[in-house]
């Protein structure tokens, strides 16, 4: 929790194609106004707004300008804003629709409390790391990208195979025939890579996992290392090769097969803001379905 | 790597009832001798040893005047004495008896080259963290124990059903009917919580891994935690409830439907000394067959 | 679907130690003897009926003088009854508590009406196969039991170990170091083999998984046999032998190192009947929350 | 195990990229002409043959004229044999090229002595049933191909996402969100299946797996049906539609959202001929490494 921060501008961001956003997004630039603070909209989800000239920018400018910035959607659209705000050190407040995700976290119905808590100062704020992921070629650059959940390199085709060798700080891990390799932050791991296997990682903590997809050695499990680690990978020569990263949702360009793939946190982390009581606990037993054992 | 300690008494234990090692702890003793060391025999292991009268000391002597100690054995021979000697700061060298282990990882072929090159200084120092276990009964401990491979809650009967309830540093985290619950260290990730689906851990990671044994709701997948966690079970009433606390393989007393258990990282890591040039990964490749794909 | 039956004595049989059961159970005996059926209540579930001198008799006697039986509880309860009731022949049909079973599909509110569908000849026949587990010791039998669900072989004790060896058909399968290894029908395959890693089975397939517990092999994986099959086990040495058959939730007397364990396919399956339209994908569906997707 | 049959022509096939396979496949020629044996070679292979103008057919002109196909290499060799053969109804014997193979199990140095036990009607035959899947756009089939291994559709695309639905025998099973689906036989069983999650089938089972490719809804478990089963695809809505249907290792035009999928087992199956010893529990033990325990 943290108080003696001033909040006078807030920026407003919506997920663009989603139904019954436009209600929400304006009753919280309203709420927002009444209490005092500039709002500016990025400007496609101020398409969205039963409002007359609101104040609009890019989401660049929102980084500059705001001194935390709401998000409106599910988890995939805070993923979004968190890569283009997380440089500019603004914290997020996710804002869900009506479905809890794991980072939008607080329900329609609860915005106006939960934003005058936060405005009072009454809140939690966490940090969680950011990857970035390099695809070089020759020793250039082809591909540079942030991943909040994951970099994720798989074969791109349906008939191809890839063997990829994986090196941590430079010493050779393993090399392994698979659809792919999953290097997943905590925030990532009950996404994707959970459904390749992997733990779940609790959120504070400086690790990643390395989740293979279906590898043909069964022994080929997820590990876990050191946040700090770097990734190294290579291929080795294959039928057919296709392969791509991607990074959350975005993908590189298609790879070559003397490309190295280079993965490593970012140095500054995106900032949440919780409203009081967050309990990550509570979201997984939610998300999870824990209450619900199957068997009689 | 390291310098400037001065070797000058060498614990020896040796697993008491492995074949094949009376002639490896004697010609180990032997070279320790020649080396200049004295060497301080644990006393059921030198009964093995073909040496007329050896100095011989309990498990607590050799922490007390050894400035490191051999095992010779198996991973659990050393999980043993890495328990016992872990209070007194001592650090151990693990010597296999012609099968690789995760912790004892010299083989006895190249055992006088490897102790040649420890006692010059050359030799990496590794620290790997213990866990405490305690079993509390009305606010009494029953039971403490620690552990280095992990603490394993179970039902202790095959028709018995118990579900654990997990709290982390107080918080609520699940509920789980179950087999029972792992506690494991980044040691213990390689050992049973592997055979549970739980993840690899880095050895040095400052991790925690809870990984649920058969549990009745699917999506209860292991979680890795910050080491630092403070892991609270208890239990809700179930039929014939019968459960047990086991610490590496040394198990509590019946546990009542109202026991507490706390489970906690110990102040004091264990140290373990590794021949220069020791990689984890390549263990990690030997131990688990990933050179050898199965698919074609 | 059936006809042509006619149901003249019904037999009825609660779970003794569930809440809000007698007030099912009386309801479902006064509507079966307005339907003009004689009611044969087994005994101990009698004690729970709000109705003057009802019929009574043991299971057994339930088994020779029943056209059906009506079973109220979970799934439990049903694989009781059907282990009793096998052997006679008589069809069950499975009434729940509220609480949606694999076995008791129907609840308690629909009863009425699905009872009358079933007098009428508008039933679904079901026939699921049941297994005998015989533990031999020097060529005798020293437990013989049957199973709905499973066989399960595991080690009783906390700090045992067990390596279990396993013929199919007189065919060495594997050898395998394990906590346990569970043998089960597809009626089983989504109750405690599911927990192990097991897939589920289709109903009426004629097959079986034998599925590991926790093996120390990762490769170790479920392997869906021949439903006739006759599976053998026998034991390495191995330190601290202490194991165990159960059978559902019945254990046999704790197994010797040199004991046998057999288990093969009864020729007589239990029958099921449940209501016009029982549709077991829905039932799936329903106790795995198969709707409830936890990812955005 | 089998008699009464002349062999009097035997077919040739050979994976055409194979290092060191002219020498085998001469050899065999060889020894097959020495027992007068007609031998066809098939167009491909037989230009790896160092022999003088040998008899040279198409894969169907093999399947018409031979009593039987020896074909050397890798699983991938045999598969693509038995999906061209199996029309004929001719049998094939798989000959690896120095690394077992599930269905290529004779060695080479092996095959003399192997070949002439089955020309002297000393074999084990077993049938091995086949899948055909149909993409039908419109009431049309667009493709039509057959399957030894497995049937998978899957995204064709890093980052589209597909929601499966899938009928068997026109009754609803569920509706998934995944990155594909492999419907595998039983044969397939221990290839692509198995690294989804899959269970081991036994070869002669009739059933059929269904085994989610990273599904998000963790529930979502590999399902054994009966192999006479009609499983029919089809897909929810869902962003940058973008699917495949890979039948072993040979995909299918990109489908379309309203395309529908048809899986059907095919009247035929293909025939293998093992030598006498044949044990397919050898086979698992050593493609798995079921020898050796990761574990101390």
């Amino acid at each position: 929790m943290s108080a003696g921060v001033t909040f006078r501008t807030a920026g407003l961001i919506g997920k663009t194609d989603a139904v019954r956003i436009a209600e929400t997004l304006t009753e919280l630039y309203q709420h927002l106004r009444k209490r005092g603070l500039e709002v500016v909209v990025e400007q496609e989800s101020s398409q969205l707004l039963a409002v007359v000239k609101p104040e609009v920018g890019t989401l660049h400018e929102l980084g500059t300008r705001c001194d935390f910035v709401v998000v409106v959607g599910g988890d995939g659209t805070l993923l979004a804003a968190a890569r283009g705000l997380a440089p500019h050190g603004v914290p997020l407040i996710g804002v869900n629709l009506g479905r809890l995700g794991f980072l939008v976290d607080i329900s329609p119905t609860d915005i106006a409390t939960h934003l005058d808590e936060v405005l009072e100062g009454r809140y939690t704020e966490e940090e969680r790391f950011i990857l970035r992921a390099k695809v070089l070629r020759q020793g250039e650059a082809l591909f540079s990208q942030t991943a909040i959940n994951d970099v994720v390199i798989h074969r791109s085709n349906a008939t191809s195979m890839i063997e990829i060798v994986t090196h941590i700080d430079g010493v050779f891990l393993n090399s392994q025939r698979s659809d792919g390799l999953i290097v997943s932050t905590p925030t990532g791991s009950t996404a994707y890579a959970l459904s390749a296997g992997g733990p779940i990682l609790s959120p504070s903590l400086n690790a990643l996992v390395l989740a293979p997809i279906n590898p043909h050695t069964l022994t080929n499990r997820p590990i876990v290392l050191d946040g700090r680690c770097r990734v190294g990978i290579s291929f080795r020569p294959s039928k057919h090769f296709s392969a791509q990263v991607v990074c959350d949702n975005i993908p590189s360009p298609g790879l070559e097969i003397d490309d190295t793939v280079e993965i490593l946190k970012e140095e500054r982390p995106f900032r949440l803001l919780h409203p009081v009581g967050y309990d990550f606990y509570e979201i997984l037993r939610a998300k999870l379905n824990w209450s619900s054992g199957y068997r009689v």
